[in-house]
């Protein structure tokens, strides 16, 4: 399914700093400055004075200078004039404009951090936004990296990129898996590709104790979700010995299958997609545990294993991001409620659950919020023993918190009282 | 610095369940019980009804049923008629009143959950609202007990409570340490005491690879900070080898000397207490490790090291609580960034900043603002590597977000460029 992108964005790259001053200024509005300033990297369209550089004076994907109102140096950015985020800031510094040598030292410095951070070659190499490189993802399994480009800058510089990624991580393959919706705000087409060679049909994965198998061209993001990592890590601290766990939304099998190398009794995986259950399956056995599997609807699935009587000590739930956009927040914060509520009927006194949401558009506090009210509806009681947010390798921009996305609530669930719970309204 | 408490509440405990009904009731107004029907546990004494049932009826700690105004039983609880927060929930099952068999569940399921968490008997074993036992704080040292009762109404549940401990813990020692401020608001003198026999000077603490020693009664809550024991460990992770670290407020050198324990090669104790900084050495010699100390101000301290030209790979920042109350904010979030800002001047290119906050009224999010605030007027870049919260044995209520108060971002810092930052307002 690698097809080619019909996009043929400028190429942003200047030869070297000198040319610096010939990048186009993009002028902001007055009062507008203050955000960027701040540290954000994001210039949105009606922050623009178009009418001293008008965004339709820029081609996709071009390097432009950002300056606000009195002509002060910002930053240096690439641009899109039809997308809601007009530009991205790329460096702050005068004498570091977006050239081939930016480039390497933010990838450098993205390397730096992994490898400080793991022994092992199997991490997100490259988190967008939080590596001062906005709109690239790039994820490593060992000699094999698999990048995401979400915009039209990010493409622009592709050469560039690639050529950065050679310097650092020295031999390997790379894999474009631009196949995300978020390029349709850009005008991008979506496309997987190699950078040489053929794309390989899985990525292997060495997390924990456990090794694994993902699909990368028909699996979801790149094939592995490391944003996870240190979640799946923290479940082992209160994971019981001889455990029943039930691993929602498994995909293929993560949380199921390090639990039962840690020690749990028993996992089944609940997952939509047949493929994801193959590979739980695959993933168990390689790992010389077994699974067992039900390919169902999350919500559907919770309401049969009840009606088996079914019951856990742990569960997990890492459903997909069930609020996409702001307006959906409403209905997806009584989703992520009533998930959570039937996962409690399935847990044991005493029992975990782990609670997760990846949806940027609803808080821990809001998680929370959810799981409190499922609790009350359930009759139990919940403790909240730690609260995770994604890995280190998925470091948050303090100043640009669309890059915090990630939180798992370990929760301890004990019975409250029947009486307590006929009488919740 | 025992002194008896000038108090004499009532005995709250009835005999056994079938005196609940004698226990008197406390309407709120209409309305008035989402928050604690949601499974908050606090009645403000404005959401009272005080023409049905006058709080000046109410005996100081007595125990109460609470009813909607429409007479639906919400819980039982326990009533101070002069404070603020006029009543706590302790049970929301009309077949469990507040009596001895009920604190002997609560304490027993927060022994269950410690003792599932915690190998050895270090730890908070109750963390009032959050362990359902709302105004009661207890650490265990091994077999040292040191207890803080906050409200007329545990004061008042004291007997039973010291029943319930033992029927739980075995064989023990007992110190209630009930010299906190919060204890003035609702009526109640600070004093220390030993249950039985006399109040040791000190607490012994084993956490991770080390052992510590902390005052107890001259030191600052119980002795020790359990609630950081989780996030100390957490720098493990990120501590590279060799590291100079400097510990700011470090109390008995809890930080600096686990790190020294874990292969940092150099430790600097700022705190503003000598006898805090003689623990902190004394624990270092226990550990055959050595750390220096200054006693200083936290702020001066900094400011000189700077002059000094002192640097460090690690910095950790856990100073009290700036923000003691909500008029406080705007002053303590400058404090805090202002305290972030002096610390980042301290590091080394790629070093780590371990920035906390113990102040409920400064969110996370707030506190990034205040490390991002802190690394534009530096010229630093900032990723936070991770969120750290309290330690399990301070789990969170989720209805009652006063449960949760502890912050402690982990935050790669390096560097932007001067350039950027001399250009920064």
């Amino acid at each position: 399914m690698s097809t080619h992108s019909d996009s043929s964005p400028a190429d942003a790259v200047p030869a070297d700093s000198r040319s610096a001053d010939r990048v186009p200024v993009l002028k902001l509005k007055r009062g507008e400055d203050h955000r960027v300033r701040a540290g954000h990297l994001w210039v949105f369209s009606n922050e623009v004075d178009t009418k001293a550089t008008p965004l339709t004076g820029f081609e996709r994907g071009a390097s432009v200078r950002v300056h606000t109102d009195r002509d002060e140096f910002i930053g240096y950015a690439y641009v899109n004039p039809n997308s809601l985020i007009a530009a991205r800031i790329v460096s702050r510094d005068a004498s570091q404009p977006l050239d081939s040598a930016l480039l390497h030292r933010r990838v450098a410095s993205a390397l730096r951090l992994r490898e400080s951070l793991y022994q092992r070659p199997y991490y997100r190499l490259v988190f967008g936004e939080s590596d001062r490189l906005p709109g690239l993802v790039v994820d490593r399994y060992g000699d094999l990296l698999v990048a995401q480009s979400a915009t039209a800058g990010m493409d622009a510089l592709r050469p560039a990129i690639e050529a950065a990624l050679a310097a650092a991580v020295g031999e390997h393959r790379l894999v474009w898996k631009n196949d995300s919706g978020a390029r349709a705000l850009e005008g991008l087409a979506q496309f997987v590709e190699a950078a040489a060679g053929a794309v390989p049909r899985d990525v292997t994965v060495h997390e924990g104790a456990a090794t694994f198998t993902a699909p990368l061209t028909d699996g979801q993001k790149t094939g592995w979700f490391y944003d996870q990592a240190i979640n799946r890590d923290r479940l082992l601290r209160y994971l019981p010995a001889g455990a029943r766990v039930l691993d929602v939304c498994s995909y293929v099998g993560a949380w199921a299958v390090s639990a039962l190398v840690a020690g749990a009794s028993d996992a089944l995986c609940v997952d939509s997609s047949t493929q994801a259950l193959e590979y739980a399956e695959r993933n168990a056995v390689a790992n010389s545990v077994r699974v067992r599997t039900r390919k169902a609807d999350a919500f559907d699935a919770l309401r049969t294993l009840a009606a088996e009587r079914a019951r856990f000590d742990v569960v997990i739930l890492d459903p997909p991001a069930f609020i996409k956009r702001r307006k959906d927040a409403p209905q997806g914060q009584a989703a992520y409620r009533k998930l959570n509520q039937l996962a409690l009927a399935l847990l044991e006194d005493g029992g975990l659950l782990v609670s997760c949401s990846c949806s940027y558009h609803l808080s821990v506090e809001e998680l929370m919020h959810a799981v409190q009210g499922a609790a009350r509806q359930s009759g139990r009681f919940v403790q909240v023993l730690e609260s995770g947010g994604q890995a280190p390798d998925h470091p948050l921009h303090p100043a640009v918190f669309e890059t915090r996305y990630l939180k798992a609530l370990f929760c301890r669930v004990t019975d409250d009282s029947a009486a307590d719970a006929s009488r919740q309204s």
